[in-house]
């Protein structure tokens, strides 16, 4: 059983693998009447796109998105939307090597282990091409958010050891690691240059900040906003922590300190602070959404390492081929979109959270 | 539309508020055979009953578990599992005046946003007695999974500042805080009294390690094993940071020490590191799971917070009754069940991951 | 794996066995706000309750429900709903003689061959009494449902050879049958004591028929409104065919009798017949919904009959006990439970389904 | 919110419209390691493809179907299965005239009524073309099954007035309706002669025989064996009745003519008659599953008949164009393959259905 399925009224499947004819997605429960065109979910891939600097992968994709159903005279019907981007790049030689050894850091082994073989063409299903499906279908629903006031603010806190101190968000687009931090990205320009000349990796932290969220989305107790947060964004492959609000921080706060108060401003309830993150017993509050990822170091490095065969057999093995040194400037729209993802159908679940509201619905809608 | 339900194979369905009637479980999915009797849940409801040291809250509740459905001669049936425990100590004096004011650091002003109103006695379904449900039904889980040789070790990592440095797994159960480490356990207690003559309280980290579990379990790529295990993590009220292995610490890693490497040893592949904390791909590799969570301190201070009632009126709120001054120790067995419900489910998913497997599960039952 | 749950955005979860301590259901997705007793529930209830005539068995149950959690002063919460029903009157002794056979028409040797033992008493989870759930979660859809003036008429249309011919809802209360034709009654009481005399029991149909439904609920492909009726009825236990409108007749008809065409009527486009029942393309057209239900005869009759021990020997087994000669007039409030569910899920999910009716939402509930 | 997604374990989701640029299918949770090619899913494709007999509509499809993921060096590898078919013969201009009328019997009406507009090229989403996906998928499922010894025999059962009085396997195949019965089916197209001279339609049954499916399939008490077939069989368009073993027969049979006797045979537990069609309390009880379904005529004719325009002005619409007088014989494969899609489904669901089996499928996997 895999499960390629994601939400449960906005419901995203994805598919493809690295190496295969196309990847692509099949939205199912998108509200009819949204205008979309191809554009609107081109700009979102280009932003995963490979190279686009000297920091990530040489494979050439074009990564051009087609929309295959689902949309009639320029908006969505109601109907399944299924999204196709087709493999331009795969040059298999590159990856014949590893057809018969487990790559450390990846999931060559556990692949095998489960399912008895594996597509080895470029890590197959594991692959971060994978995410194209999630960012495809993120897109769509980020134009559904935006629709209702809903904004993000996605950027990279930090790689390796390099943090950004400052907060341009203007800056963000400027340099090709998506921080709000000018001296920050030039510092890890230069981190990752010496990563690349020791054959090394670096990972990184991705922070996402959602703006304009209405009080009341998340369902208790297991479909809680933060709970379809942290599977969302653990569900990308290479991150290992997830945390909401100040996260990690809140083990060694007391209640004094962590606990947001609130306040009457501007004739609506308002809190004092936001330690929370805009999340509440699982329900947003109202205030800004804070999310963080920790992403881990590009598993994929040329210098040799210890490993065995699928037979067992023990190795030293090199990985060359094309590489991201750092994947966090790329994960930075996978991560963004995931959020999309979530928020939506926290959107689209909360409507019946009310008699009052559905006797209204009804009554309008008649 | 709330969602009680977790899990797709193995199903638990929780209801109840902190003074209500009582609070239970449904277990839709338990595989038939299984021996049960009502001591296998209470043990595990045992390690989170109120009332057993003095950093507990004074609440009296027996917590008796009764199994209403699904065993037969001692045995389950497979058909749903109904579980019940009735609450016996609800004075509902001691919330009364927290009836018409959002309590900072709680779900008051949430659940409100979004159901309208709530019930506002001890917190009604956001209060930490909602999750005996998920004890009672984690308590099955494990059995399942000790039958094919899972185990579990879960214990506090730290309490605010103290952190345990040595592991005993001996030491666990002598101290009230659930940590392996006599000293660490030591001061706690003193941090805790400081924290509670200054009506304050305190977060902690929580730390679960799981042995036995084979390679193979989790389905990529929205069921990945360490993204359910976020969601089930995220979803325990108070927990604001889930990390998997070397979690936060990876983001600051090259990839030179963050990949594990495999070697052959007794006869089988193994890893010569955990960094991945036992998952590759979101599969499981064989080796412990390793998984903390970060609680952030219990809301409930007696000390004046700012806040607002219902209407808006800006007051300065002091909770008094019955509060735990930290949570963690009494977490401890929610994050050891919500990973076995996690677990248990992957377990039955896995079984249709093969076709070989399948032919011969068929071959076998004829 | 069972599956006890049903519905996607309101959703129940029964359990419980004949003669097991209780039976119930938890409901999870009542919105909040929706005025509820345990009198709400009971009303349906009592229309299921064994012993109202000669024609049902002559167990002694009050059936009285009680409600556990989910509502708070008078209203529900939003949180899930747990109801329960004690049993009271289990004479295990009157089925000691079929614990080790299996009874022709029932599900004893199903069950054997799925799970490996079966809890025999009264049929254990394969009574009729598992029902009892699904009628208290039922008669809170069907709360819901009247609030926005959805109507059901639910009755027997026939029993054996006995077709009711004439329409008087009145008549329909008044007789043991719920038939709405009183000289149908009459013969159906005819036709059963004859049943009776002969130690066999006899089946029949079921019509439900739905005022008030609003254009535009269901979802297709697979969630198209007649699907899930479909899977509701034939759930339920000795349901065997299942028809929608004129049902297994349009086999028979051309295209230009069972189309249904459009007129203008009272400024709304209405249709000039209605031999689809209500339902085109899977979605409703406004028009009232037509099912019917075809019930077997109760499988328990008292002469003997062939069949085997669950040790493969050969036996001829007189089933005696409580049994009703018919379950048709008890299963008629199930009927109507299960529409009741289906269109409570379809009513919730179908507000998602207009980009602008979400846009006008929001905006709203601001 | 769609549903197009269908299955819990074996999960199909479907997308496409009539007059789209293509439709498809993606397989979620096929094991891995079976054998699989484009051929393999054709010949169920091209039992439904267009064009074959003068009794079927005159649009020239080859239905040629792409493998896109999932499977490598000819074996499925346990991720998603993506499938597509191109559409070919798009003749918008056919449909021009009812873009903005209600055609009787089509859902033309509903889908403006539930999503505001629609996609009139051809029915959209409501054409039969929207089965591609279904039986593409289903023969994927129809292969899993072949391997643990489940086959089909599918077959029209009637068209019209004319029903199938002899069984001859062999038959089916060799006439254009896929009659077990070759009188039979020469009458039937003599009786298909008439509609077409008389510009109407005529409808059928269809009749699904399941052979060797295990006993143990189905799980109670919503996913019940017969409930799932009964949704998986009203889902397809046109379908107004679904019928198990003797269906509406039993309503009028006694308990004495209907229960299945039990005896010993060949070292084993059989039935003495299979009235149940293989299912007994929603578990299939190791006989042949016995579906039968009911298809109302082709909507599409081209008589006048009464109707309305979107803005509700009256008119007498004549439908012309490339239509099916009968969609039967194409929908026998679409029934086969339903009941596929179900059936597998079950398989997997079932193997933890028992903690023995559990154990020792584990103890071998390992």
């Amino acid at each position: 059983m895999s499960q390629s399925s994601f939400g449960k009224k906005f419901t995203v499947t994805t598919w493809g693998e690295s190496h295969g004819k196309a990847l692509g997605a099949v939205i199912d429960g998108c509200p009819a009447g949204l205008p979309l065109c191809e554009n609107d979910i081109q700009k979102a891939l280009d932003r995963r796109k490979p190279g686009q600097s000297r920091y990530t992968t040489a494979r050439k994709e074009g990564d051009r998105v087609e929309i295959l159903s689902g949309v009639f005279e320029g908006k969505t019907t109601g109907t399944p939307i299924s999204l196709i981007v087709f493999n331009q790049d795969q040059r298999s030689r590159d990856y014949g090597n590893i057809a018969c050894s487990y790559r450390p850091g990846h999931a060559d082994y556990t692949f095998d282990a489960k399912y008895g073989f594996r597509d080895y063409r470029g890590g197959g299903r594991s692959s971060g091409r994978e995410t194209i499906g999630r960012v495809a279908a993120g897109a769509i629903a980020s134009k559904i958010l935006s629709e209702i006031g809903v904004s993000f603010l996605t950027y990279t806190k930090s790689i390796g050891p390099v943090t950004a101190e400052h907060f341009d968000p203007d800056e963000i687009s400027r340099n090709p690691f998506y921080m709000p931090d000018a001296e920050a990205g030039k510092a890890a320009g230069e981190y990752l240059e010496t990563c690349m000349k020791n054959q090394d990796s670096a990972g990184g932290v991705i922070e996402c900040r959602v703006q304009g969220v209405p009080a009341g989305l998340g369902d208790p107790v297991f479909g809680k906003l933060d709970a379809l947060l942290a599977q969302a964004m653990m569900s990308i492959g290479a991150v290992k922590a997830v945390e909401i609000g100040d996260g990690t921080a809140v083990s060694q706060m007391k209640g004094s300190q962590d606990n947001d108060g609130f306040c009457q401003k501007d004739g609506r309830i308002q809190k004092l602070s936001n330690h929370a993150g805009g999340i509440m017993g699982g329900i947003s509050d109202g205030e800004e959404i804070v999310i963080r990822v920790h992403v881990k170091p590009t598993p994929s490095i040329s210098q040799p390492q210890n490993t065995v065969t699928c037979k067992g057999e023990e190795i030293a093995l090199e990985i060359h081929g094309r590489h991201d040194p750092v994947i966090v400037p790329r994960a930075v729209v996978v991560v963004e979109s995931m959020a999309a993802l979530v928020l939506t159908d926290a959107l689209f679940s909360n409507m019946s959270a009310r008699m009052d509201h559905i006797r209204r619905f009804y009554r309008e809608t008649e």
